[in-house]
């Protein structure tokens, strides 16, 4: 069980906070640059302080993990007072551990894999934790409160963790968008995007029981250039998904 | 229950013969330009004849399924003889329902929406079939053999197909590729594609009961450009992979 500082209160603080106290972690403050943000985390938590000031000297945690935007990584962190014992975490897919040397020696990286938005519940048990730390005090006890949420804990480098996040951008942000386009192109045709779930389902279900580059099927994957002709003559009306067709169609084809 | 014949013995052809035998219809031929494929697939019917030869004027059957590439579509329908009586369909997403006129006047079209491949199994029962047909009573019997095997039954004009199939296209061929890119930049460091599965499995949760829009997460939603230029960099060495992130993401960043 850890005494945990949450700087930060967007999505992913906000459901790593309330899943921390589930599991019987206890966390002590609650930083946002807006205090009343702070106000809304911590009144789902047992007794978290609510603050909009970043100097916890006076703290008795001992684990600060930071959830804040990218880019307001660096300037959190250099206005950070923590005593020297306290662990300091950030939970960025992207950003390298050293941009928190500025204000401890005793760092690490604790990064839940997963899209979290706060009006939805998620199990954090299957969501894979990626930890890396500056000493072995650091990696044991981000290892036990990772381990403590989830069973899938990886221990990765930074290098490691960049190309994951950029993996996790293309499968799941782009994914994601591919199926709006779908969905508004059959919207504009009265159809309903329901018709396409049975072989979306299919489509995910097949990539991850075989290789992907084994499932894949189509017209590009086919040469079917009669075909990819006429979607490109239909997505005129539509310019920027015609270039994410020409794009995604020469990269299949060139497999 | 209906007396068919199959032209055609890839994959699309392959399941809808086992299917509709399995759901009491009767195969009575199956061609391929090949007679040794299309022995293959007689041999997992009851008693359909494997044929090469495009002339069925001596065929008892109701009704003639045509699943063959679309490039082979228009010749192979030349080249068909059938009873005036039998109903000619075929299963093409984007070939019009005119390309059969050729043959007969009695024709339409049988479209089941789903990705199809030979050594996976796969259950109908939720699988779209969309139907259109030239005349009513060609309507009804599509109708009754697609209700035979699946609940989800939609009549399509070809312009609604047209729109469906790249839409489907979209967001599953599509999707499979980005799937195979996101594994590939794991693989190259070292890294599991199932670290993804959980992400993967909620963004298309996510995707399904909230509109896509509204679920869009990511560094090209939130305008980060830090992040996006440490990922087009990372993805120097991928050209045809940074093509596609730099195209979703304008794409997305447009919304």
């Amino acid at each position: 069980v850890y005494k945990i500082i949450i700087v930060g209160a967007g999505n992913v603080a906000w459901h790593l906070a309330i899943e921390l106290e589930k599991q019987g972690h206890h966390i002590t403050e609650v930083y946002s640059r807006h205090v009343a943000n702070a106000k809304l985390l911590s009144q789902q938590l047992y007794e978290a302080r609510a603050t909009n000031q970043l100097d916890f000297l006076a703290s008795d945690a001992d684990i600060a993990l930071v959830a804040v935007a990218d880019d307001a990584l660096g300037e959190v962190v250099a206005a950070l007072r923590l005593p020297p014992d306290v662990i300091l975490a950030h939970t960025s897919g992207t950003q390298t551990m050293e941009i928190l040397k500025v204000s401890t020696e005793n760092i690490g990286v604790f990064y839940p894999l997963q899209t979290f938005t706060k009006s939805k519940n998620i199990s954090f048990a299957a969501i894979p934790i990626c930890i890396e730390a500056a000493n072995k005090e650091a990696l044991d006890s981000l290892g036990e409160l990772a381990t403590s949420l989830s069973q899938e804990v990886y221990v990765l480098d930074s290098e490691q963790r960049k190309a994951l996040h950029i993996a996790a951008v293309v499968a799941c942000n782009f994914t994601n968008h591919l199926l709006g386009i779908a969905k508004e192109i059959l919207d504009d045709k009265d159809m309903d995007f329901e018709m396409l779930f049975p072989l979306i389902q299919e489509t995910i279900s097949k990539a991850m029981s075989m290789n992907p580059k084994d499932a894949q099927t189509g017209p590009a994957k086919r040469g079917d250039t009669k075909v990819i002709s006429k979607h490109l003559l239909y997505l005129e009306e539509y310019p920027t998904y015609k270039a994410i067709y020409q794009t995604i169609t020469d990269s299949i084809a060139n497999k």
